[in-house]
C-alpha cells in the first residue's frame, strides 16, 4: 500500500475544530487506501507559552534539558488530540511521541540532530491498519532524555520519517498555499509554483511556506519529494523535487525573488591588508554559534582594506561583542554595524554557468534607483544587500525584469 | 544519606509563584542534608481542562490509550517547570517522567497498576547530588505506552517510589493541616492527630487530607511511614505508620469520626429466603464494577426477607438497572432506591473485641433522636447508615460522646 508522511503545523491545530478539519482531511486520504503517518506541531501559541512559563519560573534562561522535556508536551498533546479526532471518524489510529517513533537524536538540547530512526514501532502500528499519529519537533537521547529538534523541528521529523519508511512522498501543510516567486504581500503579481528544486527552495524558504531548511536539505540528500500545500483549501500546492536538476542541461530560468529583511551589517573599516585577518574576525563568530551570510572585503587602498559581513539582527549586538577585541587587535579604524539594510536576490537553478543574469539584475535595480551596498553569489543565487527603505521596490522590479508573472 | 520522598498535589502547583515556593521548600529540605525525590501532581485544573478538550475532539469518550499519553503532559508540564525552579535556588536537579524514573505498569489505561520500579536513573541522579523531581500519576508498559494511575494516583507514586528506594518516609504535602478527628467543617473542636494507623486512615480519608486508599495500602504493604502536612504552613502534620498496631494490647479508642454522603440504598424487599439470593443479586453488580458497600440482609418473616445494600449515589442508576431483572428472577416484591442516606462511623484500632463502644455509639445517636437505618461492623469501624438530614448532628454528638476533642 502507498505510504504517505503528512505534516501539520501548530496554525493548522489551533484548536478542536481545527484538529476534527486535519481529522476530516486525514481520513479522507486512508478512505483512498494510502497508508498515513501525519506528524503534527503543538498547538497555535503553545510552545511560546510554556517558554514564557518557563523563564518565568527560573528568574532567567531555563536548563536546556528540563526545557526540552517542557515543550514536547506541546506536541504529545496535539497528537494525542489528533489521534482521538480521527478514531471519532471510525479509522483506527495511534499517537505516538517522538520517543514511541523510535526518533533517536544527540545530546544537543534545543536543536538536537537525528542520530536515527527505528522504524518497527510505527510499522507495526501500520500493518495492523493504524493511522499513525506522531508529535513532531522531538527525539530521545541514548539515555532516554527527551530532546527537541529546535524552531521548525516538526518539518525535519516528517522528512525524516519519510525518508525511515520510504514514504512515496512528504506533505507538508500549512497555512499558505505553496511557494511563490516572490512575498504575495509585497509582489501583487507573484505567482505559485508547480514545482521547485531542493536548492531554489533552500534559497526561497525565508518566505511564503516557511519550511525549515534542515528538513530541505534533509529531503534532498535522501530525495524525498516534499509537496507544501494549504491545510485549510484544496488548491494544489508545490511540489519540491530533485526531478528538475536530473535532466540534462535544462534551460536556466529564474525561479524566484528572495528577500530578507533580518540583516545587520558590520563593517572593520581600515584593517590591515594581510593573511589571516579575516579568519581571525570570523573564528570568534563561529565559536559563538554567530551564523556570518555575506562576506565582502574591499580592494586594498594603501595597503588598508574594509571587511564587511552580515548576520541576523538579532545576533547583530553579541557578533558586536566578539569582535570587538579583534578589530582593536588587528588594528581597526573603525567597528559599525548598520540595521539599516536588507538582502534581496534572484534564486534559480544553474544562474552560475549562464552569463547575463547578473548584469540583468544590477540594470534592473539601477533603473529604480538602487544604490548596492555588496554583493555575492552562489550557484543558483545572486544576493544584493541594499537599504531597508528600498526592498520593496527592488523585489518588485526584479519580478517585473525577469517575467516571473508569466506561466512557464 | 537520608533519603525523602515528597509529594506535591495539583493545589500546591497552581501557579508559577506556587512552584517557586515548593522549590524552596525542597531547597531548604535539601540543604539539612537530605536527599530528595519529589513527586508532583499536574498545575490545578490542568488535567480537567485535558479531558474536556479530548472529550470536545473526540465528540464522547476518549480512546483511553490517547488519553493517558494526553494526560500525562499535565505531570510533565509541572515536574520539569519544578525542575527549573529548583535549579533557579542554585540547587542541581532533573525532571524525570514516569517512564524514565522506572516506573513499569500493566496495560489498563486510565486506572493501571504498577507492576514494578526500576530505581537506576533515580539512583544515579542521587549520586550525582542531584534533587530528583518525578512526574506523578504516570508510568509505561511494557511496550512503552504511558499509563496514567487514576485520580490520587501521584500519592500512589510518591509511595510507590518511597518503597522502592527504601527512603526514611513519604511525606504528602497538600492543602490541609493533617488528618482530623472529625471534618473540621463540620466538627468545631474537631482536632488533628499527630499519628494514626494505616487501616484507620483508611476509613478517615474520606474527608480531610484525602489521600488516596491505593497509596494508603501501598504504604501499609511496604510499612512506608506517610507523613501528611500542609504544602502552605510550617504546622506539623498526621504521621501515618504501623507503630501504633505493633505494640501488644495497645489501649483501644476512637479514632475519629468518619462520614459520607455520597451513598445510596437499594432494596430488595420480599425475596424467598433461600441459599443463592445474594451472591443471585451482587455478582451481576461486581461483573459491572460497581462497588457495593454496606450489606444487610433482615431475618426472615413468613419465610420472606429484605435485602438492602448501599453503592455510590453516582453508580445508584446503573445498580437500579443491573439488578432489576435478578429482582424479578427471584420473585422480589419491590426494588427501591434511597438516595437520602449517609454513613456514619466511629474509627479506631482494636474496636471489635472490645465491647461497649457500639452501645455508646447507639446510645449516643439514640440521645439525639437519630434513627439508625442500617448498621455494620469492621475490626477497627462501626457504621450506621443514617438519612441525610441528621448526619451534621451525628458526626457531632458521636465526636462528644467519644471526647475526641481532648488531648490524648
Amino acid at each position: 500500500m502507498a505510504l504517505i508522511v503528512q505534516k501539520y503545523g501548530g496554525s493548522s491545530v489551533g484548536d478542536a475544530d481545527m484538529i476534527r478539519g486535519v481529522a476530516r482531511r486525514i481520513g479522507r486520504e486512508k478512505g483512498r487506501g494510502t497508508d498515513i503517518v501525519a506528524v503534527v506541531s503543538a498547538m497555535g501559541d503553545t510552545t511560546d507559552d510554556l517558554i514564557e512559563l518557563a523563564t518565568s519560573v527560573s528568574g532567567g534562561a531555563p536548563d536546556p534539558r528540563e526545557l526540552d522535556l517542557l515543550l514536547s508536551t506541546g506536541e504529545l498533546v496535539s497528537c494525542t488530540l489528533l489521534a482521538m479526532a480521527v478514531r471519532a471518524l471510525g479509522y483506527d489510529a495511534v499517537g505516538l511521541s517522538g520517543f514511541q517513533a523510535g526518533i533517536r537524536t544527540d545530546t544537543t538540547y534545543g536543536r538536537a540532530r537525528i542520530s536515527e530512526v527505528d522504524t518497527s514501532r510505527m510499522r507495526k502500528e501500520l500493518e495492523e491498519g493504524n493511522l499513525v499519529i506522531v508529535a513532531g519537533f522531538q527525539g530521545v537521547t541514548d539515555e532516554m532524555d527527551v530532546t527537541t529538534l529546535g524552531r521548525g523541528g516538526s518539518d525535519t521529523t516528517a522528512v525524516a520519517l519519510a525518508a525511515a519508511l520510504g514514504a512515496q512522498r512528504c506533505e507538508v501543510y500549512t497555512d499558505v498555499d505553496g511557494i511563490y516567486t516572490a512575498d504575495p504581500n509585497t509582489v501583487a503579481e507573484a505567482r505559485k509554483l508547480d514545482e521547485i528544486g531542493y536548492e531554489e527552495m533552500l534559497e526561497l524558504a525565508s518566505y511564503g511556506a516557511k519550511m525549515h531548511p534542515r528538513a530541505i536539505e534533509l529531503g534532498a540528500f535522501y530525495d524525498v519529494p516534499i509537496y507544501v500545500a494549504s491545510s485549510r483549501n484544496e488548491t494544489p500546492g508545490t511540489l519540491i523535487h530533485g526531478g528538475a536538476r536530473k535532466g540534462m542541461e535544462q534551460r536556466v530560468k529564474v525561479t524566484g525573488i528572495a528577500h530578507d529583511l533580518n540583516v545587520a551589517k558590520i563593517t572593520l573599516q581600515g584593517v590591515p591588508d594581510r593573511p589571516g585577518i579575516a579568519a581571525a574576525v570570523l573564528e570568534p563568530l563561529a565559536d559563538q554559534a554567530i551564523s556570518v551570510d555575506t562576506i565582502v572585503q574591499n580592494a586594498s587602498v594603501e595597503n588598508l582594506t574594509d571587511l564587511s559581513f552580515t548576520v541576523t539582527r538579532t545576533d547583530a549586538a553579541k557578533a558586536l561583542e566578539v569582535v570587538k577585541p579583534v578589530a582593536e587587535e588587528v588594528g581597526a579604524r573603525a567597528l559599525t554595524a548598520d540595521n539599516g539594510v536588507s538582502k534581496v536576490s534572484i534564486v534559480g537553478s544553474g544562474m552560475q554557468n549562464a552569463p547575463g543574469y547578473a548584469s540583468r539584475m544590477f540594470r534592473a535595480l539601477a533603473d529604480e534607483g538602487i544604490n548596492i551596498d555588496m554583493i555575492t553569489t552562489s550557484e543558483i543565487r545572486i544576493t544584493c544587500i541594499i537599504g531597508d527603505d528600498r526592498v520593496k521596490d527592488a523585489v518588485r522590479c526584479l519580478h517585473r525584469a525577469f517575467q516571473l508573472e508569466r506561466e512557464e
